[in-house]
C-alpha cells in the first residue's frame, strides 16, 4: 500500500499542530505543514504548496489556486477551509474519484450575527444616526422598531438562516423559514413553507432576511414586485448572495418610503459600483460582503476542528465528514 | 365623602378609553379625558389641563408642568407617564399627603434594546462601515467581535440593566452585574457584585453597559483610570445618565485604541457640543438621547396599562403601584 501524504496548508497554533500529528500518530499518513501562522487572524489565507509535494500530495488542507489542481497527480482528498467548492467541483478540474470536503458549519454564527446586528442597527435608525454623527448633529429621528413579536421570515434555512432564527426566537420573534424542501425542519424555525408560499408571506413579515446560494431561480428572487407587497416597516437583509435582490428595484422603492430600511451585505455586481444610488440612501446599510470569512476568530477555531476530525477519519480510513463530491 | 376626579391627560383609543371607564365604573370617581389622541406615536406627549378642571382634579394622569401643580388644590395623587419624577417629588413642587406613581416598566425595552444594539453594530464595525458608505468605498475593515462566551458588565441593574443583561444571555454572553447592595440578585445576571469590586472586573470584560441613575457617586465613574484598565477589544456602553463618563478620558482613550469602540446615548453635556471630539471618532456611536422616550408603541401601550391597572386601584380604595412618593 502507497504511502499517503496530507499536504496542510492551515495557519496552525503549535498546539493544534500537534493534534493533527497525533491524529495520524501510528497510521501510514505522512502530513507535512506548510501553513503559515502569520495567516492566523488575518482576513485571507494562502494555500502555498511547494512543488515537489504537490507530487506527493495524496490529501490537501486548503483551498489552492483551481488551476494548480492538474499537478497533483496522486490527489485523492481536498479539504477547503472555505464553505463554497464551486471552483472545485466545476468539470475539468479534479478527477473523478477527488474527494471534495468543505468547511460548512464555520461560517453559520459569523454571517448571522451580522445579519442580525445589521437588522438591530436598521431597527434602531442607526445608520441615519451615523449620517447626523457626521454632521455633529443632535436630532431625534423618531420611531424605533423592535423583534419582539415581530415576523421574521428567513429565506434559505442552512447553517446561516437555521443559526439567524435561533438568534431572533432567542429576542422575542417569530420565525418563518422558507426553503425548497418545505417538509424538512430546521433549528429556530417555528413554521416552514416552500418557496411557492413567498408572495402570502411577505406581505406579513416584520423583517425578510436572505440567506440563499446562487442558483439561477433566486435571480432577482427579490424584485419590484415583490418590494411592493413588503409593509411600510418591513427590514430587508441580505448575507446570501447579491444577485437575490434587483438592486435597481430596490434603490427605487427605498427612494419611495415603501420599506423601512435595507441592510446588504452582499450586491449586484461586487464591488458595489460609486455610482449605484443606494451608497447615498438613508435607509440602506451596506457592508463590503464581510459577514463571512474569517472576521470572528471562532470561525477559524472551527475550520480547524473540521479538519482535524477529518484528517483522524482520512487516517483511519473511514468516511470522510462534509462530502461536497 | 367628597368626588374624586381623575384627569386623564394620556392620548388614548376609543378602546383604551372604554376600558379605564369600565375601570371606575360602579365607583364615586369620575374621570375626564383630556388627552389628544393624535399625540399617539409621537415622540412627546403633552398634558394640558383646563382650567376649570385643576380645581376639581383630585388625581392626574400625565407630566403636567410642575409649575402648574399649586393650580390643584385637591390633589391627592399623581401618576407621570415617565420613568423619571425628580420634577415632581422635589421640595415644595407638591403638598406632603400627594402620592406620586411613575411608569418604571415602561421603558425597560426600549432602553435595553437600544444598548442592544449599539453593542452589537460596534461589534461588527457598522459605524465604520457607515462612514465608509458615505464614501462609496468597499473595503474590508477586518476583524469583528461575538457576544458569544463574551463577558458582560452591567452597571446598574434595574429594570434596564437586568433586561440588557437578559438579551445578552439570550445570544450566549455571561453577564456580570454591579450593583449597590450586591445581596439582590436581577433577572439575566448571572453573577452580581458590589461598587466596590469594580475595578477587578473590569479588566476581565468585553462589555462595560452603564444604566446607573444620575447620583453624585456616579459622576465620571468611567474615568480616564478606568479606560485604561479595559480590554483594548471592550465595547463601552452608556444609556443612564451621560455623566458616568468623562468625556474628555474617552475621547482620549479612543483616539488611542485602549478600547475598541462606544456606544453613548447620553453624553456630558446634552446635547454634545459640536466642538466634541467625540462626534469625529471613529470608534464612537453617538445617538442623541433616543433610547428611552416612547420611541416604541409598546412603551406607550405598557404606559397605558401602568395607568389603567393604577385607576382601578384608586376607584377601588386599593394602594397604588409603582410608588415613588
Amino acid at each position: 500500500m502507497s504511502k499517503k501524504v496530507i499536504i496542510n496548508c492551515l495557519p496552525l497554533t503549535d498546539e493544534e499542530r500537534q493534534a493533527f500529528s497525533m491524529a495520524t500518530a501510528g497510521t501510514d499518513v505522512r502530513q507535512e505543514f506548510v501553513g503559515n501562522p502569520m495567516q492566523r487572524g488575518t482576513m485571507s489565507w494562502q494555500a502555498d504548496v511547494p512543488a515537489d509535494l504537490r507530487e506527493a500530495a495524496t490529501a490537501v488542507i486548503g483551498n489552492i489556486p483551481p488551476a494548480d489542481c492538474a499537478q497533483y497527480p496522486h490527489l485523492e482528498w481536498l479539504q477547503t477551509w472555505s464553505a463554497g467548492v464551486d471552483r472545485y467541483v466545476a468539470p475539468g478540474v479534479l478527477a473523478d474519484g477527488v474527494q471534495v470536503t468543505n468547511a460548512t458549519g464555520a461560517y453559520g454564527q459569523t454571517v448571522s450575527e451580522h445579519l442580525f446586528a445589521m437588522m438591530w442597527a436598521l431597527m434602531r435608525n442607526l445608520p441615519m444616526y451615523a449620517r447626523q454623527q457626521g454632521e455633529h448633529r443632535w436630532h431625534d429621528l423618531g420611531r424605533a422598531l423592535t423583534p419582539v413579536g415581530a415576523n421574521v421570515l428567513v429565506i434559505g434555512t442552512g447553517d446561516i438562516g437555521s443559526h439567524f432564527a435561533t438568534l431572533c426566537k432567542a429576542v422575542g420573534a417569530h420565525t418563518i423559514g422558507v426553503r425548497r424542501d418545505a417538509s424538512r425542519p430546521a433549528d429556530g424555525i417555528d413554521e416552514m413553507h416552500g418557496f411557492d408560499e413567498l408572495d402570502t408571506l411577505l406581505p406579513d413579515a416584520d423583517v425578510i432576511a436572505l440567506a440563499v446560494p446562487a442558483a439561477p431561480d433566486t435571480t432577482h428572487l427579490i424584485d419590484g414586485r415583490r418590494l411592493t407587497m413588503m409593509k411600510s416597516t418591513a427590514i430587508l437583509l441580505n448575507a446570501g448572495r447579491g444577485n437575490a435582490i434587483d438592486p435597481r428595484a430596490l434603490a427605487r422603492a427605498l427612494a419611495e418610503d415603501q420599506l423601512h430600511g435595507a441592510g446588504l451585505d452582499v450586491t449586484e455586481p461586487e464591488p458595489l459600483p460609486a455610482s449605484s444610488p443606494l451608497w447615498d440612501e438613508p435607509h440602506c446599510l451596506i457592508t463590503p460582503h464581510v459577514a463571512g470569512g474569517n472576521h470572528l476568530a471562532v470561525t477559524e477555531d472551527r475550520i480547524v476542528a473540521i479538519a482535524l476530525d477529518n484528517v483522524r477519519r482520512y487516517a483511519h480510513g473511514e468516511p470522510l465528514a462534509n462530502r461536497r463530491k
